[in-house]
Formats: structure tokens, C-alpha cells, sequence
């Protein structure tokens, strides 16, 4: 069954993809339907963060499905809610697209933005729908709430600070690759399904990532505030980098230290792929990187899913790896430049 | 002078376009620089929009310079601001380019949205820059504010309220209209810079619209606080419908009343168009409409720039145009179904 978007009209097709939502935060005073959203937040801080997606650059439809790609659009919206210790509250979504969609095209895409909006407890609460000469073109906003002496930067780490980061690296890079060579071996065919059978983490990490809502949970529920904190889309080195930079201050990090997924690394080595290099400058892995105080030492070692993998130094030493061979090379950041550059 | 933007890198591209900006209201806390901006709005409400505008659909780049296409794109986020009864205090700017563009075009583009936020007193607090397959995408995402207790809605229009509008109508549309001709007339020539004296305020209005920041403080200092609000970017008559659908009343408004500039009625005979179609649908006018309750009749009449043109009615009365021959027409809106559709 295929609607054409032009029967519908731009407002029938706003009331088809919207009229069933409901508001559930009380920040939200007033959802769709006017000129502007109206939110009250006069008991905690803003936190607003905005992002493009482009057909062609961010996202394949190949190989990902409408629904999948509106729960990663907002997952990675409220990533970087998470990654100022906020919690998110609000979304807007706003969509280009070309006659290739139909109506039910938009309302899968739709429904996955709902998925994760429900998941994570958050108002769709505006957006904008227009046509496009060519391709689906996203904009995500999201807003958020936090308490204002616990929001982190990422220009607060202090020398001797410990560098945690969250979860495993390199998984959704790895998970890309997979994707890419699949659809280059298949590429012509009608029905593109291939056998992934024992790679799923590496194609779930890629395809429907999580926000690390429950490692905020855990910062407070052990009243954890760390000194800096960035959300890792871009890769390891590039986001650690930033936290170097914004902060004047320095660091090393230890190879043998950087989580790692078994999958991720058995993949790496059938791609022939350098490990490290993935986990440090694979990109979409929307895990959390923080520094805490040293005196914290004992007390992240006790939680889970939390990586020591460093620690802060004076900004004259510069950022560093120590290799697996203790050799010390400078940290570079290769970022993800087939999608950022 | 052309430099490419591959040359500088995204995070060296963002770097050059945003480090000389400074934020100035007291509500922005931090602007660029982290996952997400933080802002205080502890005393009033929070409003905000978003928008997508896309070349080729919403802007032509033939006859349409980056700095004005900034200039707009920011002014359009601003009406929506206004429409509420607020005013726009951040404005996030997220862009998408092909290698078409350059350094040079992306800061001319900027510079037109500083030009606006200068001038409006906006803080530019984030964005996003990506590239694309084609073309040049924009989002804008506007925050603003408003005491609670001034926010004006669509749906809260009563019967009997007069219906007003600011400003003169379907101006824009008639600039559009010159620049297409024009645009047909000198295709394929290098240097399109055809002669338009006399035709100044149209090409204005479609090139460079204000918000109107003055009427909202007008209404203010006279302690008018209008029953609803809502700004015509798409055409007096699909505004209209909005209110009275979202509203539950009809509406009557007198075709001899709505305003119209001397050079729109003077382009419409031109270009043998209808007039009052012209200016009931006509897109791009960043006009308010509006509704006051009766016992402002008096009051609304000394304001300058504001035009009675017509009151609601019960719902089952219906909209309806009374056009100069006295005759009684349903109103319709055709949107700007060119750029919507």
C-alpha cells in the first residue's frame, strides 16, 4: 500500500503523522499546533542540541530501515542531553523529503522517532515537513532539563583527573563495515538479506544504539558528578581530544585498556582492520567519556560498565597513548571523515 | 578568493565561523562549544520552533544572495517567536553544503544570520555543519521567551474579536513573481542583474522581511494582549483557517479593508493577477494576524500599522470573504502550494 504525500497535503499529512501524540512532562506546557512550542523549565536549567542527518552522508536506506533511523535520530539527539548530565525532555523533528516516500514511508520513520521518544520519556513537541528535490533530509532538536551545579562541560577536566568512558568502542564502526561490504557484494539485487548471523551486536550498535540514559541514572544515584563529559559520535580520540583542548590540559590513555567488544575485534580482524585504530576513530558509538577526580578512584572501579582507561595530565605533556609494548605515540584524531568531512 | 571547505575540516570550518561570536542576553548561560547549549529561563517561559529550509524549494540561489538567504532564514524563526506574544533570545544554525560551496559562502551565509541576530538581539548558540550529495539544506531552531501570562495561542479566538493584521500583504509574493520573470527572461546569462527601480519594496519584502518585533512591543506598551496570534507565511487565508479551525469560530473579513501596498496592486495588474488572491495567498509576508476582544475597537484604531479587517463569528457561520460588490464567498486557501506541496 503506497499513499502519495501530495493527496494528503502538507497540513492532512502533519494531522495523519501527529494528532495521536500525547504530552507526558510537565516542562511541556504546550506541544504541535501553534507558532512556537511553549516548555517551562523555571526549576531547572535548558539544554538544547540540534543535528542535521543527509541522505547519502549520515545514513544508507540500503540497509536501514525508516523506523530504525528516526529511533537513532533521537537516540543521538539525546546522547548529547546525556552528555551534560541532563536528562531529555522535548524533541522536534523536522523532515525534507522527495516524492521516492510515500506517506507510510514517513509514518514508519515516525514511529521510530515514537519508539524511542516513549523509551526515553520525552514529548515530540514540534517540527516542520516539507518537500525535497532529492533524498530525506532530518533535523533533530532536543531539549532538556538539568540541575544547574550538576551540569558537566567539557572544559572543567583537571590534571590528575581519571578518564572514564562507558560501554565498548568500535562496535558500530565495525557494524558499518559489515553493512557496506554486504550491500557491495549484493549491490543489484531486489531483496537485500544477507545472513548476519553472530555479527547482530555489531549490526545493533550501528542500526538502533542506545543513549547511555542508565549511566547517568548511575552518576547520580552515586552522586558522581564528573568534571567534564562528552558524548563519543565522532570517535574516542576525537572526543578526548576536545576535552583536552576546551580544558587546557593534557592526557594519556592506555591501549590495553579500551574496552572492546569480542565481536568487534574478531570482525576487525577479518577486515584486516587495526583494532585500536577502530575503537579510538570509529564514529556512532554514543557512549559516554568523562573525567572524575582521582580521589574517585576506588568508587568507579565498583561500577559497571564504567572503563578507567586514563588519567589527566598538565596540557605541556600533550595527549598520548601508552601501546600495548609501552610505547607512548601522540593521541590523533582521524575522526570519522568519510561521513564528517 | 575561493577556499575549500575540505581544506579547513569540520571542526576547523566551525572554528573560523563561530569564534569571534559573543552572547549577550542573560538567559544564555553557554552557547557553542558542547554537546549541548545551556540556558536559564527560571523567571519566564521557554518558546521554541524549528525550521527546514531547502535550496531549490524554499530558496532559488539564482537571484537570492547567501547573506540575505541568512538574513531571512533567521528573520522567519523570529516571526514564529513573536506570533506568540515573546521574543527570540537563541537561535541554533545548522547547514548542509555541497562541494559546491566555499568557505567564503558559508561565511556570507553567516554573516547574514549575525546580521539578523544583531539586530534582534538573538544569541547564536549551536548548530550543526555537515556535507550533502546536493545542494545547501538549512535548519533554525529558535528559543525565545514570554511571561506566561501574555503567551498568545491560535486557539483562543471568541466571537465577536476583531481580526487585525500588520503591515501590508501579498508584497512578498509579488517580489517572488518579478524575480522569476526575470530569472526566465535572463537564463543563461552570467551576471543576472536585471533593472528593478521602482519595484524596490517588493523585491525587499521577498528578499530581506523584518519580523515584527516593533508591533509586538507596540502591543505591549499599550497593554493589549490579543485572544490569538499567528504569523502569515503562508497566505492571510490559510492563517485565518488555522485560528478559526483551531479556535472552533467563523470569521468574516471585508476584501476592501485588507491592506495592500500601491506597487503590489500595480505588479498584479502587470502580471494579470487577481489581487485579492495576491494578498489572501500570497506566501512569505512575516506579517501578525491577530484577534482583540470588541471593546478594543477603539484602542486597536489609533495603532499604526494595524488594520481592522474584519470579526469572528460562531463556528457554524463558517469563514467567509465579503468582497466589494458586498457579496459573501467562502474563504479557501491555496497555500503557497508551489513550495509546500
Amino acid at each position: 500500500m503506497r499513499t502519495e504525500i501530495a493527496s494528503l497535503g502538507k497540513f492532512g499529512l502533519i494531522s495523519r503523522l501527529t494528532d495521536h501524540l500525547r504530552t507526558n512532562n510537565s516542562s511541556t506546557i504546550k506541544g504541535m499546533g501553534d507558532d512556537a512550542a511553549v516548555l517551562e523549565y523555571s526549576k531547572k536549567d535548558v539544554l538544547i542540541t540540534t543535528d542535521l542527518l543527509l541522505e547519502g552522508i549520515h545514513f544508507d536506506l540500503t540497509y536501514v530501515a525508516l523506523k530504525l533511523l528516526g529511533y537513532k535520530a533521537a537516540v543521538s539527539g539525546f546522547s548529547d542531553i546525556y552528555a551534560m548530565n541532563g536528562h531529555p525532555k522535548q524533541l522536534t523533528v523536522s523532515v525534507g523529503l522527495s516524492k521516492r516516500f510515500s506517506v507510510e514511508d514517513l509514518e514508519e520513520f515516525y514511529s521510530g522517532i515514537e519508539y524511542a521518544c516513549e523509551r526515553y520519556g520525552v514529548d515530540i513537541i514540534g517540527g516542520d515537513i516539507s518537500s525535497s528535490l532529492t533524498g530525506l533530509t532530518i533535523g533533530i532538536t532536543c531539549v532538556g532539563e538539568a540541575d544547574k551545579d550538576k551540569i558537566v562541560y567539557r572544559d572543567r577536566a583537571k590534571n590528575t583527573d581519571l578518564i572514564c568512558v562507558s560501554g565498548d568502542l568500535g562496535s558500530a564502526y565495525m557494524g558499518l563495515q559489515l553493512l557496506e561490504r554486504e550491500k557491495a557484494v549484493h549491490t543489484g539485487e531486489k531483496d537485500f538479506s544477507p545472513d548476519f548471523a553472530g555479527k547482530e551486536y555489531l549490526l545493533e550498535r550501528q542500526l538502533r544504539p542506545e543513549a547511555r540514559k542508565n549511566i547517568i541514572e548511575m552518576l547520580t544515584e552515586t552522586h558522581i558528578v564528573p568534571t567534564s563529559m562528552i558524548d563519543i559520535s565522532d570517535g574516542l580520540a576525537s572526543e578526548l581530544l576536545h576535552i583536552c583542548k576546551q580544558s587546557k590540559v593534557g592526557c594519556v590513555i592506555y591501549e590495553e585498556r579500551i574496552p572492546i567488544d569480542y565481536q568487534t575485534a574478531m570482525m576487525a580482524e577479518q577486515f584486516n582492520l587495526n583494532l585500536t585504530t577502530v575503537a579510538l576513530n570509529g564514529g556512532d558509538d554514543y557512549e559516554l567519556l568523562f573525567t572524575v577526580p582521582l580521589t574517585l578512584h576506588d568508587k568507579i572501579q565498583t561500577l559497571e560498565g564504567i572503563h578507567l582507561i586514563g588519567h589527566i595530565v598538565n596540557e605541556e605533556e600533550g595527549a598520548n597513548l601508552v601501546t600495548r609494548d609501552k610505547t607512548q605515540i601522540p593521541l590523533t584524531a582521524q575522526g570519522w571523515t568519510k561521513t564528517e568531512e
